[in-house]
């Protein structure tokens, strides 16, 4: 059968998602616990190869086995076989052609800002630390020109592969609570970097330095020179992902 | 002249606040970032020694120092000297006597819980994972009982030193957020696992195991025997401690 698994992970000590001979990453801690538990090498296709040092509450992973473990018991004995930063949150049975890369779906992402005069330590591993002044009003002001299908050359990395760089956002909410802001942005699909740069670029609108309606002429340039830099990894967390063949339409 | 600190601390790779030869204790490193700021050993007095695993936001200390260097910029120097699971948040000059630990002061700590079918690895580090259903209102019934001035034998570590176990209870709140349980606790001193007690303790009321009422049958008694078990380090945080003689007169 075929089996779905919902995975949360503190990316901190990891060297992103993908399998690395040489580096200890999220796929390879579960090809280790796979085999640990079925006794033979079996391959996982991930549906988001989240980078090193970012985390997941809900990244989600398909492999194929054959036992009489019930699917849905299958997340408990991975557990037992995975350090305490990795976590199978769910597992169930899904068609033998389902392929979580291949599924239209919708991503949550959320990047996460500790402002204040110093580091908190007990952030530091979860959020992207500024001292200084942020104006989230004016983050906010600049948050509705992501929103919708547009080509977002500008908020990739300079070398991704990808041919189409059309994305829907559809929808991107900046919010404070004291010390900690957050940027949560859903989507059909995210290019290489774009969430974090996405990040970057409204920090600098939230620190003064660029206007909120520069937004729109940055995705009309599809030039990655305009747009702010890349924000750090440890700010970012893959939140969810929604596929559309398993849930209820309508329903997203 | 004499300097008070803020510190903050994640104290998951610590043995504690102590200094001890053989072990990486929050104070060793805060000598060591004294030494290298001063050019010379420099003891510190902490006004609580957190056990090992346990976090602050608001921890306090003071050394004496001989430098030009202004109090308020000594917390840049110290931080720049610092790991980064270490910050001085504020640092003043204070009274030639001022002594942390023998001044009246308010202290504040937050027990942190994460319930849940499965650990979070975000959370992992700053809660305590309980799985299984707990009731908050139970343990907001259980609250009330430990405000007030109590010997608090039932709830202080056996072979503890202490001969007045007498401690002021200000408030205990209960809260509740989605998964995340807070327990926030302020009081004039705390004994040894005081708050640990009484979080291992309310835990047991709110998975129905013991009936609030009988928190001051517990009191009562004076004997550890029918407290809770002693709940895991890793979800205490310190949050404040504030001090009588340096806030105007009846600002607590």
């Amino acid at each position: 059968m075929r089996v779905l698994i919902r995975v949360a992970y503190d990316g901190t000590a990891y060297s992103g998602w993908q399998f690395q001979p040489n580096a200890v990453t999220i796929e390879g801690r579960l090809r280790e616990a796979l085999k640990s538990l079925f006794g033979r090498e079996t391959d996982i296709i991930g549906a988001s190869r989240t980078d090193a040092g970012v985390h997941a509450l809900g990244n989600a992973a398909v492999f194929d086995v054959d036992t009489r473990i019930p699917a849905e018991k299958i997340s408990y004995a991975l557990n037992a076989r995975l350090p305490d930063d990795i976590r199978v949150c769910r597992s169930e049975e899904v068609a033998k052609d389902f392929h979580p890369r291949h599924t239209d779906c919708v991503k949550t992402y959320e990047y996460s800002i500790y402002n204040d005069k110093f580091e908190n330590p007990k952030k530091r591993l979860y959020s992207h630390f500024c001292y200084g002044k942020i104006d989230t009003g004016l983050m906010q002001k600049a948050a509705p020109y992501f929103v919708g299908e547009h080509d977002f050359s500008a908020f990739c990395a300079a070398g991704s592969q990808v041919a189409d760089k059309v994305r829907t956002v559809y929808s991107l909410d900046v919010s404070r609570d004291a010390n900690d802001i957050s940027i949560r942005i859903t989507g059909n699909g995210f290019l290489y970097n774009m969430v974090r740069i996405i990040a970057g670029t409204l920090l600098k609108v939230g620190q003064g330095d660029m206007e909120p309606q520069m937004i729109e002429r940055i995705i009309a340039s599809k030039d990655r020179q305009l747009a702010g830099p890349t924000a750090p990894a440890r700010g970012l967390t893959l939140m969810e992902i929604n596929f559309k063949e398993l849930i209820p339409y309508g329903h997203v």
